[in-house]
């Protein structure tokens, strides 16, 4: 396999971190520089708590896209940031690979057309874990054939929201492969309130909040007889590593923009 | 071990098929008479759908106990003839092991007499599957390390109640030996209202309703960098098979009336 | 939807009297015939057991097929029966659906250019279990993401061989996808002789049996800080049906012979 | 609660660094010294990446016990060192809390006397992991119930022993309490070889290696229709902080050593 050169901006945040260590530890991966708020004309090795790489650090990207010779950019910093970043990515000719779900539908068509006019790949994927985006394409694919599914998220207890965004996002993706349905028995009632948890298009979601957990979830499905679950366990941030190296390998094959690592999956 | 010659009233019930498959399986049990509404005179052989047990058939409990000696009678009928069934045996000599969550207090109160002055045990079960038993124990005793715990329990689409008894009971259980705590982030917020399930003293219930199921349960506990769950899953009626097995064994070595399984259980 | 008239071969067998319950309970599909070993010229109605359908019972399927309008053959019969019912069922135009694991290479071969020939559809499945098939197929797509993947099935202890025909099948789909791969630690060592499980192509597979259980299976995979679990149970012989029903459906739009159900899934 | 004034030996290990924090949680516990093999004089706040709290660090323990008064003594360092410290902190009335696996049964034996002379509690416990213990606890508890049973550990693919420590130590805390029994069918036989896993005294333990796995465990027992799963997960060192709560406030209630805190478990 070629090797792929390339620049990570955001490289001190957490998941910058753990994105300097896949590209050290990937044979075809190659780091050719940096972008950071701060740093400027360091080294990624001289900087504490970073991996001992030579790749030098740029304050400005259009600077660094000037000087260093890159295929890839993986953006791991803010909407804001990442906007301009993933610009003037596209201008220069390197293909962006950006981890965000704060781009606008116009932000995301104004990208598009750069991708086309440039005729190079570019990947914007709120969710790397392809653990989770897995469990929700086959939830997707199962509740063609079972219509009854029900919905278990576990969390760490300090979470605020209840359902968490994938437990939601699954139930979208169900509700648009099958009729809606009123599962359970028509004349159930709830003792408890509550106990039959959320509903979303007839969809029962549950959240479990206990200290300790980190990020699962669990989709049941139902028949005749038999029951398919599918499960998906983040231990730490790390999860989110497959998705990245996946996209960085895929962003060179590809000649559009892709929103969504569910549609560079098979 | 002795052979214990057992009664069993209620023989063409769903539950008194599986209790005569466990006599017959069981070397060290004898049926030696059967209670039942008709076929008097007739053997238990002779029925069609029942196992080749040579056991004859009374209508008449007192008739029964005065012609047959038996060590223990397994009542598997409703609470009103249990009632009268299990006074008689006491008063034969004979050990009850009943079935039913149909006695009241004063039933109890005035059956514990009567076993206390026969000096012989008795055993009323409201459930009879060890597992589920064995799920609540834990459940309590974890809860007195733990004290943040979630019940998620899961049955097939036909049942109207939720949650369900056991769930119930085993939050029960739960709260006897931990302080009201509520759980999860304080200021956590439903997006879709029942998403955080029904509480009980602090205590997060949850019921999934799915065809294909039959009745499972999950105690989830979480701690410090861990969890730990409980898990019963029953998938027939033959799970209540072991608590009939272990009561008509445990009667035999107690002189006092036992309510429930979780006291004989150590 | 159009009704289908169905004639079913095997009405008395376990599988039998489930899809007798099926078409009865399916509005759109009519039980036309019945095709036994005995029973000529009685109805479904009339054999003890049986649902109350009004179809006749034919010993001969050739007679059958002339005199009975119908539009599929369902054969839950053996092998050697089954191969002359599918090949007379689609010299007359009906179209077959059959359950068996038992037909040779050169069988497929035959009927498959008999299926051209007449232009209509025809679907032999080895598993009808929808959950087990999508989680061969999800457990096959998911080894192209992540290339370590351990198979534990569970069985209830009277079954003989160790891995199931369904845990070998997933492990030989999934090694059709990846690269061969020795998993776990190069230099891992068993204190106690078989802890890792049985090897296929480097996939580790584990066999639990235990009474009460009754069929299911967890393929696992692992990734950077998360893991993924298809888990499918089956309880009783209905889980069948959901694949009869739509192989019943799917066999009138299609013009070829179909072997396995995985082949029409999405 | 009265405030308990806790002397760390070893702070800057990964556990000592936990400990750090769960005391400086728990408002109760004090820390009035630390015992480090460097930073004679410092105080811990002044070691980079230790918490803010204003304790002394001390080389000697000797010279630690005399000058600081204080009831527990934490020991997370190493067997040799902790044998030390431990006989020390009894001779000078404070209570040990020790971590280790590595203490000979004479080392038990002279602790438990010197325990007993001074009149004061000692706990030594080669597993903090409460949820563990207690998954440990109730497996043998079931096991009296549940004749068949099989344990299935699952851990990060850097594991070089199979099965895990826990997993043989649960298997023998099961064997303890049943009777020899070979499980499985009488003529199993396994098509491929190790497929029904290791046994220990008829017990099967599967082992299950994947990267992103962290320590997993769970006990399966199966009965007449039903099984009863019990299943620990430790997602991060801090799994073992509770055990280390529980035992600084258990040892000031007791007056003699004990190995193990499935011993001050109820």
């Amino acid at each position: 396999m070629n090797t792929i050169r390339v620049i990570l901006a955001g490289p001190r945040g957490r998941m910058g971190i753990e994105a300097l260590r896949l590209i050290a530890d990937t044979e075809h991966f190659e780091l050719v520089a940096a972008v950071d708020r701060i740093h400027e004309g360091k080294y990624i090795s001289e900087i504490e708590g970073l991996p001992k790489l030579q790749a030098p650090i740029y304050t400005d990207i259009e600077k660094c896209l000037k000087e260093v010779k890159a295929d890839v950019l993986v953006d791991l910093t803010t909407p804001e940031i990442g906007r301009v970043h993933t610009k003037k990515a596209l201008e220069y000719g390197v293909r962006p690979v950006v981890g965000t779900t704060g781009f606008s539908e116009e932000d995301l068509q104004e990208l598009k057309q750069l991708s086309s006019e440039k005729g190079i790949g570019c990947i914007i994927a709120p969710n790397f874990a392809i653990g989770a985006i897995l469990m929700m394409k086959f939830s997707q694919m199962a509740a063609k054939y079972f219509s009854d599914v029900e919905i278990i998220e576990l969390h760490h207890d300090n979470k605020l929201d209840a359902p968490s965004g994938t437990g939601l996002k699954t139930a979208e993706l169900i509700s648009e492969v099958r009729e809606t349905k009123k599962q359970g028995h028509p004349e159930e009632k709830e003792i408890l309130i509550g106990a039959r948890g959320a509903t979303y298009d007839g969809i029962h979601l549950h959240s479990v909040r206990l200290p300790g957990l980190i990020a699962h979830q669990e989709v049941l499905f139902g028949g005749f007889g038999e029951s398919l679950k599918i499960r998906h366990d983040s231990y730490n941030r790390a999860s989110f590593m497959s998705g990245v190296k996946l996209s960085v390998e895929t962003v060179m094959k590809i000649d559009v923009l892709v929103y969504g690592l569910e549609n560079i999956i098979e």
